[in-house]
């Protein structure tokens, strides 16, 4: 049977790529270095989803101006409180490209400009302020 | 808790899209016509993963060139037997872009160019041919 393994995106700083996924909830549990290929591969889940539906990051240590194209879209994620969420998102810095206007649905970015969709659990959340006002803020 | 819910790609032929994934035994169980916003949301699993590792497919009804960029790497996906997986990729059509030399892992390309991993579940089978002396096409 076929098996869905992870989703691969390149980075140029691991560190800071592993400190925005912690902030909804993804974190490292794998790493393999690999010194003659000059990369490091670096697997992260939401624990318990280890084996099950991983991101790998391809961290090629020659330094590399990554950008991204139409046909790659987003990854998704449902969390818990959106608005926690978003909050503890902007409190360290990253852009809420698409604010959860909405009680449902936010998009942002990782450091190298990957798209992240993140959906409210279960129903939306009551529409509240400071979210209801927000703009967008570029694209994603 | 946080999870995981899908990779979101850009399709200009669903159908197309649709063959090339149930290939690899990945099928589409949901879609969503969205008339006024000109666009088809088409969700497809590995039966039995769905609500666990979905790729959801965007169709913007009005065409769109698709191109990558570098910052996303792939999907990856394990098989059974990934010769049986590759031979049933070329009948069809389908360039192997990285053929299985080592009886552990292919690439191919969506129509859209969307690079996809497949990885030998388990054990790497015995190198044979004809896959043990095919060479690489393009990129990947």
């Amino acid at each position: 049977m076929t098996k869905y393994l992870h989703t691969m995106i390149r980075v140029n700083d691991p560190a800071a790529t592993i400190a925005f996924f912690a902030l909804i909830g993804v974190k490292e549990f794998r790493r393999y270095d690999n010194a003659p290929g000059r990369h490091t591969l670096i697997f992260l889940a939401v624990p318990g989803e280890e084996g099950v539906a991983e991101v790998e990051l391809t961290h090629n240590w020659d330094p590399e101006d990554y950008t991204g194209g139409r046909n790659f879209g987003h990854l998704a994620y449902g969390v818990e409180d959106i608005y926690a969420t978003c909050q503890r998102l902007a409190d360290a810095g990253v852009t809420i490209n698409r604010p959860p206007r909405d009680g449902r649905m936010a998009f942002i970015r990782t450091p190298d400009g990957i798209s992240v969709e993140l959906l409210q659990t279960g129903d939306a959340l009551a529409v509240r302020e400071p979210w209801a006002s927000m703009v967008n803020v570029g694209v994603w």
